[in-house]
């Protein structure tokens, strides 16, 4: 049995607790990016959701996978359940009635989850569980969720390439922390690495969601369809520099910088297409390329590092961070109106019937 | 639906954490009661389960109600489900093939979730889930959970009963800190929560059990089946004992100890009996009483004192702790040989196939 394989995928849980740099204080970016997806998920749920092959089941189950601590992921369950309600009331008349709902709230085992549960809604109409572990492995009996939802979890990579930390490859990503601007082989590594985590995640959710069942997937992504994509200011390009003035102003080496790469991969919709193909057990629904609306500079500074700090702390330490961030914030506000890109994509996919 | 019913049942939690005192370093006791009934849960399974009529579902659903943070909850489920794997491997030439099993972790939302998820068996081979929430209230859909444990948590009452905190009524507690040598009244009062608690336990799970399903439920019990039942020396009687010295050596106050009471209650054979005859969804499969083998003095007072911290220091404060247990442990040593009963009871109930 599957059940027990350890997966070998790294965490980099966002900031927990309730402080001021917490992933609950600081996430109004992601609620803004799950409203914007809101009525497109509504949409292929009142179309394409099979309701009549699962009403054989006492209960309908949501999972939302890298859920963090909320309070994001209670919105967009919410949202996804009275979607689904209204679409089983429309179907009353046949003799399905509403189902009970059941909703798995999944991250990484060193997530937060005391915080989790003790800011789920009084007024919640479901049943709540927790499942730690990572989603690049199995979290779920075989076909007993019927509905997936993942917000701005699925451009981690489970690792950062070991390409990139080899001095002796072609890979070796040299004064460079991601792929924009990077080698070719760097751009190579990420998208192998993406290619390798969604063919995991594909193949494990195809067991675990019920034939005719649903995923809905937010990720960052890069509207340009080049491989390699042009270069482009993003919040990675932004945090390398300021870790280089750090490394100039001697608080910081460059071994420090040249070890250090982050894993996050903004796929294009060329490539997300194919991956889906290839995986063979579910269909395009809907794939959509937003912007991102950006907020004022500070917000979106302070939303980037309680997402981020994890991840920098490891490696750096965490007396780096309000230098870093401080710098970040004024790179950010001269950057925004001068080449910056930050966009989302949702794929809507939906569990083949048969295969 | 009555999902979102917010349950008024208080929170005793263990102590969190790894520490010294905490529920993960002291629970051996609970171990060893456990332990006990491994052998009679097992008969149960292997002579009682109907997995026949289980065999639809792709997995099998275990939910230990009040785990903690662990480790006697792994051990009290790795035993159930190798038991029941066991059932179906004797079945399989019938076409009836090994479920994957899913396993429910549940106790209060202030329960230690963290500890608990960070210290899953690695070579589980189960899916995880935490479940948090009040177990005399709704925890799961309907007719989804194959078999229920809950190992001492039951003799938790889920409120003092309010007339014993009454000056003016005939239950008011004064000088003591159970029904143990208090009056009929008190008693009365401790018994009747305890009847209203179970008929909530039981109702939900009546709902939420498969028919066929079954529930081992272990819990701190009274092997007399007088009401009242005859004067004993329990934990409740030492640690009351213990508040009244102190309260005569001017550490605490008179009054705040009459305003304290252990909301534990231990059921009788006979009181129990009378209880699920009275629901009616459930069928006795088998009720044991055992006694308690109690271990050293000083493995007792700190497995007690991770127990009753919790209630303990929510009314007289943390400073107490210390001097009150140093106690305990001496006035545990001459009880020990003179009087000190500690009975467990089992209770394997299955859920009939009809009503």
């Amino acid at each position: 049995m599957e059940v027990g394989k350890k997966i070998s995928a790294q965490s980099f849980p966002m900031n927990e607790g309730d402080g001021p740099y917490s992933y609950v204080k600081n996430s109004t970016m992601q609620r803004e990016g799950a409203n914007k997806t809101k009525d497109s998920i509504n949409e292929v749920i009142a179309e394409s959701l099979e309701i009549e092959s699962f009403s054989a089941s006492n209960s309908f189950t949501i999972a939302d996978l890298g859920c963090s601590t909320g309070p994001n992921t209670f919105d967009a369950v919410q949202n996804i359940l009275e979607a689904v309600e209204l679409k089983f009331q429309k179907f009353q008349s046949r003799d399905i009635s509403v189902p009970e709902f059941k909703v798995y709230f999944n991250d990484h085992v060193d997530n937060d989850f005391n915080t989790l549960f003790k800011s789920i809604p009084l007024n919640k109409s479901y049943f709540v569980a927790g499942v730690p572990g990572s989603f690049f492995g199995r979290l779920f009996p075989k076909a007993s969720v019927h509905f997936v939802h993942s917000s701005y979890s699925l451009h981690w990579l489970s690792m950062v390439p070991t390409q990139l930390l080899d001095k002796s490859s072609s890979a070796w990503n040299k004064g460079r922390i991601s792929y924009t601007n990077a080698t070719k082989e760097v751009l190579e590594a990420y998208s192998a690495q993406f290619t390798k985590d969604m063919g995991s995640f594909l193949n494990t959710r195809a067991v675990e969601v019920v034939p005719g069942g649903l995923m809905a997937l937010i990720l960052l992504a890069s509207e340009d369809e080049n491989l390699p994509p042009k270069p482009t200011i993003t919040v990675e390009v932004l945090v390398e520099s300021c870790l280089m003035d750090m490394v100039k102003m001697g608080i910081l080496s460059e071994a420090e910088v040249d070890s250090f790469n982050i894993p996050i991969y903004r796929t294009s919709r060329k490539e997300m297409e194919l991956l889906i193909q290839k995986n063979q057990y579910f269909g395009i629904e809907k794939i959509e390329i937003m912007e991102f609306s950006l907020p004022v500079s500070e917000v979106f500074s302070n939303s980037i590092r309680c997402i981020l700090e994890g991840v920098i702390t490891k490696h750096f330490g965490s007396d780096v961070m309000d230098e870093l961030f401080n710098r970040f914030t004024k790179k950010f506000e001269m950057a925004r109106n001068s080449g910056f890109k930050a966009d989302d994509m949702l794929v809507v996919l939906k569990r083949k019937l048969t295969c």
